[in-house]
């Protein structure tokens, strides 16, 4: 392996082998594994988890970080091509990325979607200028589009909740202030899918999946046995679900309209997962959610603080996730 | 010892165990004795000392730190139980603190008094809070009424400097542009009875300490075989002192009131430390503060650059104090 | 070696010896060499490179690092002398300053220059008052006339690229949208010279270095058997050119007057860095730059992307470079 940066890149068995690393990783701790090793994070966009769970697992290999976050003790990054720069970004990201690159044995990039254009969000246009001058293993650590590394930890925790690989999963949009990248929703709808899943994407008019991000998990889910479809439909979306996973997105009909967007927003104040929504689930129905989370907006206390709630799990795993792309990046 | 968060804690002989320890480890490196252990650090308020002597620290005993700081980096964090989070803040503590107690082996929390409701900042709701959210060694990198790290290199540098165990200390108001909180005076002024010290509060009218922190010092006085009072006869205070401890705190008369606050702070002006303090104290008397201090508003260039200053010291302190702490915690 | 803060505080032998060094550390790595041992770092001012590459060296090397950024996470601090601190300025750097160092091995200090008064910039008044306070060794991460990391780094690069010990080294003014300090600039000269090269400093009326620096530059010349002059003169002082070193600096003409500074600047469009440029230079001629680059307004495209540009090779020795210094500093 010589970059995580989609879980696509793998195939299931691969998957299933970095999950087998990880579960090793923790319970065998190799904490002289990576010494000397250094993996360099820059974060465009901020960060709670990704930012101390690679840092906590590259000292648990033994290895070390540092840290650059644009804008915050370093000048902002130009990334444009062409620009003449007379404005307030010293640097291009044609020397910053390469440069960092040149420091370290591993570099993960976070950088979100810029959210006023679909097709170019779609492409990962930023992400993929900023792997082209990357000559090092490189760890997405969240793009417009992706977020290999929580779909990881999300996989893990449903191995270990034992949820059947063919259980029903609900991937359910929820409410929020405003419009949210379509990263994660669409990373957990291709794992999910990837893991053979019945996936049931439930989202209100106006805010369906892009359909090439639903047509690549269409493909996942025929090589794995599972499937995917949509609906509006949360009774019918419910019944049976074995996990509901919540996630807030902007909507892809005012995609990069503020206005738009808030307008359907306003009449969709129902999206809040509350104790009723799993009258027809499966009795042991998980909710995961990949956090943060806006508490009674999004979920209501009630079901975060309440057995169904797997979310602290899901946080807690992207720590031995993450170290098993590590040492699968450099030990290989 | 499981957690590090108030001195109270310890008995006497705890504390002097642990200044044992950190002499040990100052004169005994043990660079390996923590190795691969992780040091979570969350500060919801700046540091300089804290900062970088827990990382300095962690460090030189062979482990690790990562580093937090909610709004910088990290998005602000949610308090209040049963927030409907629709405002700027993305997470709850409910979810961020458990997430980053996950990573580590310790994780350390800087949070201060709000200081609109004293009530409220004497029962420490917002610190305690959070600390019932952690399953791992914690430590109170400074909370609302408390700083136990500062008290333990206190400690420690009184010992160093022979200050004798019964010893005068007069713990002093000082000049500062604005209301500050009362964690240090508090700290101190039980740090200094717990010691066994002839402790004398010697403060401006509109600025005594509350009850609820004279009767935890009288308490820890009556243990140790020294004394508690309070005085604002700054000539009678500082007769035979053998330490002055310089420190800001804000009116409790006025407790998150700025405006009354001001109005009595505006007629203090004779209240910064210089040599005349010391007419009728030991000749060796020393002056202490925790830092940062306001030069020439708290107390004079010629203090602070002169002999009785030990503040330095005091700050150096804290790395010894702290590796005490880290390696009691996790070594036990 | 107890400090690193000038190139001119070694001689020439003293470099050579360090990029030998630089050379096997980066050839044969000493992964423990530094175990236990802690660098800290405090920017006044931004940094990349800096940032990352002494954080990775540093741990190359099997030490740790802390970093602090004043107004960023801690307070800002104070350098005035017998200032009354009653502003927005918490802690002054006569505490500051030596806490920190009171808990590393090494410190690290970049404190770019005022802009203000020529004459305390080139005494280096801030960077020697704080360098007075520490009683460790210390590393120059760049004054307001100094950065011999760069410097060091550059020497570097041009041995590795085989350019003639006496080659043709042009140092050029380039554009710039507003008037930047003359750190590099000085330290580039310097290094240059005393490196034994034909220096010619290239720049525009109104931006000739201060004869203190030229006057630095042209004793280490006289002593390596290399020369110093400057022009106006692009087509004279390119040809036969091995090397052009472009950078921005301020108008020392109108030094700390903004207005003064832009009027010259806006009449110097065609000092951007272009093909055409090199018709007389040899034909391997390269181009350097510290970074970070404006393209386009410093340096084109064209040329940053061609074969020319040695800027990310500059860049990365800035690690094994500075391993080079810490090694000496701690291991001597």
């Amino acid at each position: 392996m010589k970059r995580f940066v989609d879980l696509a890149d793998l195939d299931r068995e691969g998957v299933l082998d970095l999950l087998d690393l990880a579960a090793r990783l923790e319970h065998h701790p190799e904490p002289q594994a990576l010494l000397g090793r250094i993996l360099g994070l820059v974060f465009f966009n901020p960060s709670l988890r990704t930012l101390s769970s690679f840092q906590a697992g590259m000292a648990r290999l033994g290895g070390s970080s540092f840290v650059i976050t644009p804008g915050q003790g370093t000048w902002q990054l130009e990334s444009r091509l062409g620009a003449v720069m007379d404005g307030d970004r010293a640097e291009h990201v044609r020397e910053g990325i390469p440069v960092l690159a040149s420091y370290c044995d591993v570099l993960g990039i976070r950088s979100f979607a810029e959210g006023k254009n679909l097709a170019i969000d779609l492409a990962e246009v930023q992400f993929h200028e900023m792997a082209r001058l990357v000559d090092k293993p490189l760890i997405n650590l969240e793009s417009a589009m992706n977020h290999p590394c929580q779909a990881l930890a999300d996989w893990k925790t449903m191995d270990e909740l034992r949820v059947p690989r063919s259980g029903k999963f609900v991937l359910s949009w929820v409410k929020h202030p405003r419009a949210l990248p379509l990263a994660v929703p669409a990373a957990t709808l291709h794992m999910a899918a990837m893991r053979g899943m019945e996936v049931v994407v439930l989202r209100p008019d106006g805010f369906a999946l892009p359909e090439q991000v639903m047509a690549k998990a269409r493909a996942a889910a025929a090589a794995s046995g599972g499937s995917v479809r949509e609906t509006d439909n949360r009774d019918e979306a419910m019944t049976g679900a074995q996990v509901l996973y919540a996630k807030e997105w902007g909507s892809t009909r005012h995609y990069g309209d503020a206005a738009g967007d808030a307008a359907l927003r306003a009449q969709l104040g129902d999206w809040m997962v509350q104790e009723p929504w799993f009258a027809k689930a499966q009795q042991t129905c998980k909710v995961m959610h990949c956090l943060p989370v806006r508490r009674n907006v999004a979920i209501a206390d009630h079901v975060l603080d309440g057995p169904r709630s797997v979310v602290l799990r899901e946080a807690h795993n992207r720590m031995p996730a993450q170290m098993a792309v590590l040492h699968r990046l450099l030990k290989q």
